[in-house]
C-alpha cells in the first residue's frame, strides 16, 4: 500500500490527492495544510471582499468533510518544515510548536506561492495589505468592517489588483490604481490595457500609470502613499498586489533543484530531481507548449492539471503534462479580457516571426438585439502561417472567455491561422455569425499577411 | 480573364463570389439571384417576425451596394432555368418572362433548398405558410399585420419551428407546436428535447408530440387543424416547418449527378461531375468529417465554407472542404441548445462503439452570483477513447454556444475524451471553473467508461 504524503492543500495538492485516490483506492493519502482552509478558491477572494459572495466558506471548492469523504487524511494547521529524502520523512509543526515526523513512499510538494513584497517603505503599517491567503483575506475584511475605509490605493494593475479595484468600488470605496507600466494589465497588449483603463475610469477609478510607489506613511489617521512622478495620495487603506513568487523553503530542505525565479524544476511527469518527490502548482516551473521551454507562470488551471498528473504518477501512472498556453481571462466590471498563447512581443523574443492583426466585430449578428463589440488580436507566424496566440476584449456576455478557448484548442493542435476557417463552429444569429468572430479575425490576419507579402 | 457565373445569391453563392474576387481581382463575377434579396440571413427571419428586428432590410449580411462594391455584378430577379454544359452557357429568365443566355468559364451552382411540403391537405389555404424565403417572410408578416392572429399552430418542432414558436409568443400569439417525434428538436437527445419542451411550456406554448397533422380546413374565419391521436385545434394561422430539400432543377438540366435526398454530388473541392461546374451549399451533399461519408445536412455555416472553397478553386485554387461536424446551436427564449459531432444513436448506426454520459454542472463557480446550470452529454468511443460528439443545454449566457465550439475544435482534431483535460482553457470564477465544464464532463465520461470496464 503506497503512502502518498502531500504538502499543500490548495489546487495542486488537492488535485494530486483526489486523482491518486480515484485511480487507486488502496493508496494512503495524507494532506498537510498550513492553515484551516484546504481547497479554497483563492481566485474567488476578490468576490468575497466585493460583497458578492456573502460567506467566505462558499469559496471552498470542497469542504473538509468532502475531502475526507474521498479517503484523504487531512492534517490542518500543520506546516511542513524539513524533508529528509534519505529516510523519506517530513517534519511538520503545528501551531503550538509541536513537531512530528511523517514518513512517505511518495511525496508531493504543492506549497504554492506567496505575494511578492515590493521595496516599499511602510508595508507593515496597519491598513496596508498583501493579499494571497485566506488569512490575508480575513485581515482585509476585518479592517474594512471596523474602519469603513472610504478611499483605497491599489499598488499593481494586474489581475488581482484590478479585480480588487472592481471589488472595492462595489463596496463604495473610492479607488486609485497605481501601475508601474505604461498601461494596466501588462499581460495583454496596450490597446486592450487601454480599454480596461477606460472601463475603470467609467467606474470613477483613478488609474495612474508609469508610476512606482516608494513610501507609505501614517499621518494621523490617514495613510499617505507617495511615489515617482510626484505621486502623492492620502487614503484609508492600501492593497499591494504586484505578483507572487514560489514558496520553496521546504523544497530547498529536500535538495530539490530550482530554476526560474526560484521555482522547483520538474519533469513533464512532475518529478523533481529527487526520487519519489513530485512537485506541482505555483511553486514549480511550468512547461510552455509553444515556447518549448520552462517558464514561471503560476495559474490555478495549471496547478490543477499538474497536481492531477503528479497524483496519477505517484500511484504508478505515466502521464505527462501537455504544457501551458498561458490561457487567462479576467472580468473587470462587465469587461472580459482574455488571452492565450504568445503576444507579438513574446513571440519576437522567442525568435519567431509574429504578425499581429487587430480586428473588431460583434459577438453576434448585429440585427439581433444586444450585440456586443469584440476586439480581437490574432498573432500568427508570417513564415509558417501558424497561429501563435490571440487576445480578446469585450463584454463578458459576448462569450469572450470561451472564444479564447476555441483559439486555445486551435493552438494546442498547432493550427495554421488560415485553417481556423475549417472549424465547424456553431451559429445562430443571437449568438454568433456564420463565420464566428474567431474565424473572421483569423481571415483578417490571413488577408493582411498575404497583402503585405506582395 | 476568367468569367465566373454564380447561380444563387444566398450564403454559398455570395461566399464564392467574394472569395473569388478577393483572390483574383481580374475575375469577372456575375451573380444571378432569383429575387431582390441577395445575401439575406434567412436564419434571421424568426427574429424579424418576432419584432426583435424592426426592419427586414437589417437581415441582409451585406447590402446590394456592398456586394457590387466588391466588383461582383448582381443580376437580381432572374431565375436560371437551363444549363448548357457543352457551350458553357446558362439560360436565365426575368420576372417579365424575358430569356437570355449567359456564358461562363466557371459555373457555381448555389441554388439552395426549398421547404419540404408534407402531405397535409389544405396547405394552400390562406393563413397557412411555409417559411424559407424572404417572400415567404413578407407574406407571413403581412398576414400578421392585417389579420392580427391570436393563435397559431406550428407544424414541426425542429429549429425553425421552435424559433418561430418563440417569435410568435413574443408577438403575443398563443402557440401550439405539433411534432411527429416523441420529443421536440429530435436532432438532440430526448433529455434535452424535454428541457426545451419545459421551456416552451413555461412560456405557455402547448407542445404536442408524436402527432402527425393530416388536414387543415377553413371553417368560417377560423382554420381547423387536425391530425393523428385525435389532435384537433382551431387557430388563426398555421406555419409548416418540417425541413428542407435541395433545389436542383437547374443542376439536373446540366446533367449533374445527384445523390442523398436528391442533393448534388460534389468532390471535396466542390466540383460536380461536369467539368467547370461547382456546387455548394444547401443544394449539395456534405462531406461529414466523422462519418467519412456524404450526408445531406444543410447549414448556413457549411454553405459559407463550401461556397468560399468553390470560389477559391474556380479561380485556380486547390482547397478542399474539411468536412462538417454538424455543429449547431439554437436559442429558444433564454435556453441555448447546441450539438456537435455524433449522438449515440448516430454513432451506433455508423458501427462505432459509443458511450454517452450525461453530466450537470454550473457554467461558473457557483459562489459567484448568476451561475447557470449546464447539462452536457459527452459521446465517446469506448474502444478507441475518441470523442465522438457532445450536446449542451443551458441558459444562453452560460457560454453554451462557444463551449460546444471547444468540443467541435477537439473533434476536428480527433482528440480522445481523456485528453480534453490537457486543454489550457480560460478560468476566472465569474466565467468558469479551474476545470471548465467541457473538461469536467469529459472526466465524468472517462470515469464512467473505466468503471464499466472493470
Amino acid at each position: 500500500m503506497t503512502n502518498l504524503l502531500i504538502i499543500g492543500g490548495s489546487d495542486a495538492g488537492i488535485s494530486a490527492g483526489l486523482r491518486a485516490r480515484e485511480l487507486d483506492s488502496t493508496v494512503d493519502v495524507t494532506l498537510v495544510v498550513a492553515d484551516s482552509y484546504p481547497n479554497y478558491s483563492i481566485c474567488g477572494i476578490p468576490f468575497y471582499l466585493s460583497g458578492e459572495v456573502a460567506d467566505w466558506r462558499n469559496l471552498a471548492h470542497r469542504t473538509a468533510e468532502e475531502i475526507t469523504a474521498t479517503g484523504i487524511n487531512l492534517l490542518l494547521n500543520h506546516t511542513a518544515t524539513t524533508v529528509n529524502a534519505i529516510n523519506k520523512s517530513v517534519q511538520v509543526v503545528n501551531q503550538q510548536g509541536q513537531e512530528q515526523w511523517l514518513t512517505y513512499d511518495k511525496l508531493m510538494i504543492g506549497t504554492g506561492a506567496v505575494s511578492t513584497q515590493p521595496r516599499i517603505k511602510g508595508l507593515d503599517i496597519k491598513g496596508v495589505f498583501l493579499l494571497h491567503s485566506m488569512d490575508d483575506t480575513f485581515a482585509v475584511h476585518q479592517y474594512m468592517t471596523t474602519h469603513q475605509p472610504q478611499r483605497a490605493v491599489i499598488v499593481g494593475g494586474g489581475y488581482i489588483g484590478l479585480e480588487m479595484a472592481d471589488a472595492l468600488t462595489h463596496q463604495g470605496i473610492s479607488v486609485t490604481v497605481v501601475e508601474h507600466s505604461p498601461t494596466v494589465m501588462k499581460t495583454v497588449d496596450p490597446s486592450l490595457g487601454q480599454m480596461i483603463a477606460e472601463k475603470l475610469q467609467q467606474h470613477s477609478i483613478s488609474v495612474i500609470n508609469s508610476t512606482e510607489i516608494n513610501t507609505i506613511e501614517l499621518q494621523g489617521t490617514e495613510l499617505v502613499v507617495s511615489g515617482s512622478n510626484g505621486f502623492y495620495r492620502t487614503t484609508d487603506m492600501v492593497l499591494v498586489a504586484v505578483g507572487v513568487k514560489p514558496l520553496t523553503d521546504l523544497a530547498m530542505s529536500a535538495g530539490l533543484k530550482t530554476g526560474i525565479r526560484g521555482a522547483i524544476q520538474v519533469s513533464k511527469k512532475m518529478e523533481t530531481n529527487v526520487p519519489d518527490i513530485y512537485a506541482a502548482g505555483d511553486c514549480t516551473e511550468t512547461w510552455h507548449r509553444l515556447l518549448n521551454e520552462y517558464v514561471y507562470l503560476p495559474l490555478g488551471t495549471t496547478a490543477h492539471k499538474q497536481g492531477r498528473i503528479a497524483g496519477e504518477n505517484a500511484v504508478g501512472g505515466n502521464r505527462e503534462f501537455a504544457g501551458t498556453l498561458g490561457t487567462q481571462v479576467v472580468k473587470i466590471f462587465d469587461l472580459a479580457v482574455a488571452r492565450t498563447g504568445l503576444r507579438d512581443l513574446e513571440a519576437q523574443e522567442a525568435r519567431l516571426n509574429p504578425v499581429t492583426v487587430e480586428f473588431e466585430t460583434w459577438d453576434h449578428k448585429v440585427y439581433y438585439p444586444g450585440a456586443k463589440k469584440l476586439r480581437i488580436l490574432v498573432t500568427g507566424d508570417s513564415q509558417t502561417g501558424k497561429l501563435l496566440g490571440a487576445q480578446i476584449a469585450g463584454h463578458y456576455q459576448g462569450e469572450v472567455a470561451k472564444r479564447i478557448d476555441v483559439f486555445a484548442c486551435a493552438l494546442f493542435h498547432e493550427m495554421k491561422v488560415e485553417d481556423l476557417s475549417e472549424l465547424d463552429l456553431s451559429y445562430t444569429p443571437p449568438l454568433s455569425s456564420p463565420w464566428d468572430p474567431v474565424q473572421m479575425s483569423a481571415q483578417a490576419w490571413v488577408k493582411y499577411v498575404n497583402k503585405s507579402k506582395f
